[in-house]
């Protein structure tokens, strides 16, 4: 078996091998400009991972996991040119290096090239596994409008919350976890087993994105502590609290979210009180525990010797680790 | 054999019978919307057509048609953003009725499910027919940012401009030829026939669409005469004239096309004067009939009956005498 550090390797390796056509320029540069941007690979190397527990040869998986890769490349494309985000991964987003139109159609023919990555699979399950990228694409386009949606609200429930960040992250991971079984060659108990897992790590991925936001330690968190609440953004965190707060303290917490007078650091301070008396951190670390439980039961249910499946379930350790 | 005015109806009947999730609406609301807003179907229908040739059961091959239109419908809904166009079909285009985002992301919705609808083929060529789908939409990509590219260019050959328009538009019909062919069970040859076919018929319907925009009856064409003059586009006629002209007629040519102070109506006027002077119409018209004749070679050289084929042929001449 392969480890993590050498499935990250094969991915970057393959993309970077990957050409497009030199002709029309603007349609194909931003996607390989997109795609050199790094990134941890995660979902290539879930895909690759999960693959692995079943079957040695991992180049035959590749097509699925450099499509998938793509295709997160173009969701990532088009939501910072929804969401007028400038800058990704410290470098300039397409929109803003090209233009709006640049980054529609870029965006489109990504969308467009990740489902032709997989018709370069010759194994029996590739048209089963991209069926499944594309019951997952609807979802996740599903996800980002829900977020969209709740920009505008102030009554969003925590189940709502999960049920969109579950469209949005986790069902990518759970369907590269699952693809890679499929491909594998596992059978579909180990295959729905693995989705299930990869979602319930998924989701705890997303809660402690949402903690680190405003617990994380500067030194080692990649962005800037607080922006979420700068942003106003529905967080776990900020649901939370509205949650558990009473009439009148909701009502002082939207009215200090949506104040644009206040000082950065002063306002996340007051905002960071009230979480902490609210004791919604715990909420959140409790919610991770409980999903890494299942996460744990599931991966324990899988039907593979333990030295296996060992490496799954140091991946699920890392993302729950991971501080940028 | 079915007419095409049956198939017309089988097609929009089945458009309008497609049911979409509820939730969230903004994702799902533009996709009804964009669809009902009718047009003559005429890439489902030839597709359809195609498939009649070889089969009786047509609603057998409706997925592959749905799943086109729904795709080209993908494109007009992208197009028009890209193009600030505000109506469409005498209706809002979806970026003015909602936002620019929902027009991105709606669009990107539409494009999946256009994928999706293959998957209910069960036509042992459905992936066949699918594996052409996506590729053409790559081509479509290309034309598009070719398009866009000739708006900055006033160098652009006529070849150039043709194989934009083949990338464009006649891809798409070709595409629903041979795919209506492959799930008909046509050979190899005839289903490459049928692609070819298409492709001259696609290009010769885009030479025509340029003449009427400036040689149309204007109470049959259905968009203002000379609207491709006003707004400078790079149309056959355009370029033709650029191109048979000497270097002080270019100049006068270019300077006319980006004068914005000229009253539209003598705009016009002056344009087509010049065209006509260049014997521009004539030369279009010119490549429409080759265009036919290589296509009626085309269609003779099918294997199957006069009698078979003979409403193939009537929807191509349908296609060349459209005046809207």
């Amino acid at each position: 078996m392969k480890t993590i550090d050498e499935l990250r390797i094969l991915v970057e390796k393959t993309l970077q091998a990957q050409t497009y056509p030199t002709q029309p320029v603007g349609l194909y540069e931003p996607i390989s400009y997109v795609l050199a941007g790094g990134g941890k690979r995660v979902r290539p190397v879930l895909l690759l991972l999960a693959y692995n527990l079943y079957r040695d040869d991992v180049e035959r998986a590749l097509p699925a996991a450099i499509g998938l890769e793509t295709y997160h490349n173009h969701t990532l494309l088009h939501d910072d040119l929804m969401d007028h985000a400038d800058v990704r991964r410290g470098r300039p987003t397409v929109h803003k290096k090209w233009d709006d139109n640049t980054a529609v159609l870029s965006g489109d023919v990504m969308l467009i090239q990740a489902v032709q990555h997989f018709f370069a699979l010759n194994a029996e399950r590739g048209y089963e596994a991209l069926q499944l990228m594309v019951r997952t694409m609807q979802e996740i386009c599903e996800g980002q409008q829900y977020d969209v949606n709740f920009e505008q609200r102030d009554d969003v429930a925590l189940e709502e919350y999960m049920e969109m960040i579950r469209l949005k992250t986790s069902v990518l991971l759970a369907s590269a976890a699952k693809m890679g079984a499929l491909l594998g060659g596992a059978s579909e108990a180990d295959a729905e087993t693995l989705y299930r897992f990869a979602e319930k790590v998924g989701l705890a991925f997303q809660l402690q994105d949402d903690y680190l936001d405003v617990y994380g330690d500067p030194a080692v968190f990649g962005k800037n502590i607080g922006g979420d609440i700068l942003c106003g953004k529905k967080t776990f965190l900020l649901i939370g609290a509205l949650t558990k707060a009473s009439a009148e303290k909701r009502l002082e917490i939207l009215n200090l979210i949506n104040d644009k007078t206040l000082e950065p650091q002063k306002k996340i301070k007051m905002v960071t009180d009230i979480y902490d008396v609210l004791d919604v951190p715990s909420l959140c670390q409790k919610n991770i525990e409980t999903l890494y439980a299942e996460a744990r039961r599931l991966w324990e249910s899988l039907s593979l010797s333990e030295e296996r499946k060992s490496a799954l379930w140091d991946f699920a350790v890392s993302m729950l680790k991971r501080k940028s």
